[in-house]
């Protein structure tokens, strides 16, 4: 998918919300387990309920992984119902991918090619070369780790260098690689006060930021210095909208969650 | 798997020779790509060949997740064939994985638990609370990339923070963290001329050294610092062993260059 494609969506749809497809077996409705594949079934009725709302979904891989061969099977399967019904979607594989450079190839071509999702997560550490394999695929998007949202974050992000914070240093280093154009940036939520130095460096890329409602960001405070011209923006909320609900009307619980955020999205995008 | 059960292995075998999985369908003999499953029929081959000279295996996850459902039936395969054959053996998957906590938890599950490893690469970007759930398994080990043998490695590792380069900062810090005994550290051999540095910081931590051979690092120079009481240190050849022949004799091909490696290692150990 083209940056083009995903900001007529925006448009579209006036929304600039992703849902996380954090599957964890102990939360979802009880009579789902009896499902031959209740991962499936249970991402299957959220997207459903939820598509008209949301203009990406993303699964984070570690919840598949952590079942084995059915939850690479069951992401496998998500990942295909969302092409197949609503290719307007934007697809984002949360895998925190990196290594060097022909094992990340493999990596770009497992989540780009045999899974086919629009874009993936990666890790900067690395560096150069751990990432631009993923870059060189084209209408495919990077979503490269900035600031993230959670308690550690700033451990290494936060590090003052002789010039300014390490993840400013990831930020400006990584718009000089290869096909930067094709990159997109995570930053966490509950640090909206970076959020202006951050549109400062990158004006113009898309930002990820996960971490509204459970992780605590808030939606006002993100848009206020996130948004540039085209919204710039993808606001994920994973648990607040796939565990609104326990009930066999989880679906609609859900629904009713994106509906709530997408309105308050379309207010924002209407000033 | 105890780090003095590693100990004593490398102590029998007189090797601390780590060989990575890295199984590309390119690469491999022609002649096994009829079998109903070429990676797992080459891996139980080349490990059958060398388990006597080697004290860990390292598949890289990515490799195996370039094949989808298939690559992953193989990886299963695979530790499973290591671990029912071969229980001396130190497993690794190379996975260099880390997310926010309750994410983490569930890629240690993935690896520690769904499949059997004894360790998992993480990266530390995200900091301590990314890594924190993996150091709490029991008798599991958390391999922390600090220095990679990449040519981007310095791009972000390398930045002079107030205090010292990131990759110090990283190792510091996480001696700090909760179950520290159970981490190992990832140094690449490129750059040897560190390691007298990184045992100043970490004198009793294993390092795994990825970059001998096809990436240019050279044992000895690796070995004149980073050797502890305990040995301390875990040689991986990926390419260099693995795919020493291309023909039907390919495992006994891949085991000379392993018993080479080996006999370097029981020379430098006896000393």
């Amino acid at each position: 998918m083209t940056k083009q494609e995903l900001i007529n969506q925006i448009q579209q749809k006036k929304s600039f919300l992703c849902i996380g497809l954090d599957v964890d077996l102990t939360k979802i409705p009880i009579h789902l387990l009896t499902e031959e594949d209740p991962i499936f079934e249970f991402n299957k009725q959220i997207i459903d309920a939820t598509h008209q709302y949301a203009v990406a979904y993303k699964p984070n891989t570690a919840f598949y992984e952590a079942y084995g061969i059915k939850g690479w099977m069951a992401l496998e399967k998500t990942i295909n119902y969302i092409n197949e019904n609503y290719p307007e979607i934007f697809t984002i594989a949360d895998a925190k991918r990196g290594d060097i450079g022909n094992t990340s190839t493999m990596y770009a071509k497992a989540f780009f090619e045999d899974l086919n999702f629009d874009s993936v997560t990666v890790a900067p550490y690395m560096g150069s070369d751990s990432v631009e394999p993923f870059l060189a695929f084209k209408n495919k998007t990077t979503i490269l780790l900035a600031l993230t949202s959670n308690k550690g974050g700033l451990d290494f992000q936060g590090l003052k260098t002789e010039n300014e914070e390490v993840y400013k240093e990831v930020l400006k280093t990584a718009l000089t690689w290869k096909n930067s154009e094709n990159l997109m940036f995570v930053v966490g939520a509950t640090k909206d006060e970076y959020f202006e130095e951050i549109r400062k460096i990158v004006p113009n890329h898309f930002l990820l930021v996960p971490g509204i409602g459970a992780q605590g960001g808030n939606l006002q405070d993100v848009c206020k210095y996130g948004l540039n011209k085209d919204c710039g923006l993808l606001i994920n909320s994973s648990r607040g909208i796939i565990y609104a609900g326990k009930g066999k009307d989880f679906a609609i619980k859900a629904q009713l969650e994106a509906l709530k955020l997408q309105q308050e999205m379309a207010q924002i995008l209407s000033k």
